[in-house]
This record gives C-alpha cells, structure tokens and sequence, in this order.
C-alpha cells in the first residue's frame, strides 16, 4: 500500500509535513533502537489520520465499532485521534500487527509499560524536524541516547504545561511516567 | 480522650507543634465550610500519629492488620503512615468514624472524590502556622476563599515537585486533581 500517496491525498499540507517528519525520524530510531523499520514506518504515516474528523464524527465511530474507551479520552478532542487512528487502521487499512496498532493508539498519551514501537512513535511525534517548542532540542539529543529518559522529560514537559493550563492530566501519562520511574529505581 | 496529651508523650517536639498547628487550623477550615469541628480535631491529631514508626515497624502492622495497599504507597515509607495512622485510629483509639478515618488514609496524596473532612485535613496539614514553603501564602489565603482552588494550587505544587526530583506521582493525587478539575469544567 502506498501510504505515501495515500496521506498527501488526506491531510493538509502543514499535517503531511508533519506525518513525513515522523515517518523519517521514528526510521531512525527503529534503527537505533533495532524496532522494525517497516511497522515504524507504517504506524508513522497512520498515527495522525483521523485528525481531520470532526468531534462528533470521531464519537459516531467510536460507537459504531464498539469501542470502549476512558472518561478522559471522550471528553478531549485533542486525544481523540488517537484511538480512532487506531480503529481506522484496524478496520479501514486492514492492519493486525498489534504493535503497529498499540503505537497509533497511544501516540499521546502513552501507557504504563510502553512497547518499543509505542515509544518509538510517542517520540518522533515530539520531536520531528518541524517541532518547534522551548526544550526540544534536549529531547531531540536525549531521543537518540536514552529512550526511557526522553520519555520521561517528554511527560514531564507535558504534565507541567497541563498543570500552567489547569487542565486534566491523562491517567495514561502518569502511568507511562511512573512505570519507568519505577523501574529505573528498581534497577539502582 | 486527651489526644493533647497523648500525643505530646508520643511524637517529639517539633511535630508535636506541627500537629498542634493542624488541629487548630483544621478546627478553622471546619468552622468556615461547616464540618464537625470535633472530627476536625481528633483526625488533626491522630494524621502523623504513625510517623515515628520505622519502615519495617510499618510494614509488619500493615501485614498484621491485613491491609491491602498498593504498590506505590508501599514502596514510599513517605506516604506509608497515612494509611497506618488510619490502621491505628481504628483498631488502637477504636475510632469507627469513616469520616475522620478516611481523613487520616487520605491526608497525603489526596483521593478521587474527597469527603469534606479529607480535604480540610489535607490542607491544613499543608498550610498550619509551622510551614515554611515557596507559596504557602498563597494557598493559606485560598483555603478560606475555595477549598478546591487551595487543593488544586497544593497538588499542583507536589506535582511539580514530584517531576523537579524525578519521582513517582501517586495515582491518589493525580485522581483527586482530575477529579476536582473535571468537576469545574462541567460547571462552565
């Protein structure tokens, strides 16, 4: 399938830079990290797909394919996409690879004790070449040299920026946070 | 019962004058929101009862009294004598009142869904005369304007700081901020 093809005919040009972004970048870290280049890459090119439904389009779907999903992902659009690009590889693309489809999935928020793939995406998501914010060049560095500890610079970036906006912090990214917290405790 | 008395033949000076401080601020919070100001003050003296016992003390009357508690409180004897001050309230005082047990198992990290009681007990633990910390002010003057305002700024200060030092977050805290943040939202 020519995913390729397929995203510049979805999204807006401004997304399909992005999705390109990540594409490149999560590659690279497949090949750091010795991740499956092809599934980095087809997870790379579907994780933002849904972003252009509507709100209540998103819920319809939701519905029609069973989906059970949290409190706190229904109640933010901006999450969303997430599980939704998740449903439409599942059922549209045909995609059974369940780490391809756990790394759509969980592309934004994360989850306690992430897969290789999952943490591979979350990242290139972060820190693709058209990533703009104060301390992405840190997490750019630390990507390459430390995957757990990008992860956690990378949720604490967003937790704190949630706490600036009083918003709610999904559960997801405290148990993704503290799982690695944990282990590397463990591990001293 | 003296629980004045008791207490100031169990713990040591300072935190004999730190619980002191907490009952007579809680007793305030109690008066200003409408609590019983009486369970104020027995869960205000009974908070840090368990805070001179040692880890292992801790953990063998966890054990004897077949509490279960999660992994996270567990592995931080920070946190371990909220629940076993509860533990002591209960089975060594015979306090059978929920609302001042679960004040004491709670004063610490918070919980989804906090009773009044909880909640008073919390804060006054934060903001009683003897606590020094960057922001205090600010969340003593909240306290008795908005309680969930007050809990709010104080989970996001632990928040912060939990991140600053690289340690787990407690599911209890982030729940209980969720929790109260939420709640706003629906009222908008």
């Amino acid at each position: 399938m020519n995913y390729d093809e397929i995203i510049k005919n979805t999204l807006d040009e401004k997304r399909y830079l992005h999705t390109k972004g990540v594409v490149n970048t999560a590659i690279q870290l497949a090949d750091k990290y010795g991740a499956d280049k092809e599934k980095a890459s087809i997870a790379a090119y579907l994780h933002d797909y849904a972003k252009p439904l509507k709100y209540d389009e998103s819920l319809m779907l939701i519905d029609k394919f069973g989906i059970i999903l949290d409190e706190e992902t229904l109640e933010n659009k901006e999450l969303l996409h997430a599980p939704l690009g998740m449903i439409i590889a599942k059922y549209e693309f045909g995609i059974s690879d369940e780490e391809i489809l756990d790394a759509i999935r969980y592309h934004t928020t994360g989850k306690e004790n992430m897969p290789l793939l999952t943490k591979i995406i979350y990242l290139a998501d972060l820190i693709e070449p058209s990533r703009n914010f104060d301390g992405v060049d840190k997490i750019r560095e630390l990507a390459f040299k430390d995957l757990d500890q990008a992860l956690i610079v990378s949720m604490n970036n967003t937790i704190v920026y949630l706490i600036q906006k009083n918003s709610v912090i999904h559960s997801d990214t405290y148990k993704a946070r503290n799982y690695i917290i944990r282990n590397w405790n463990r591990g001293k």
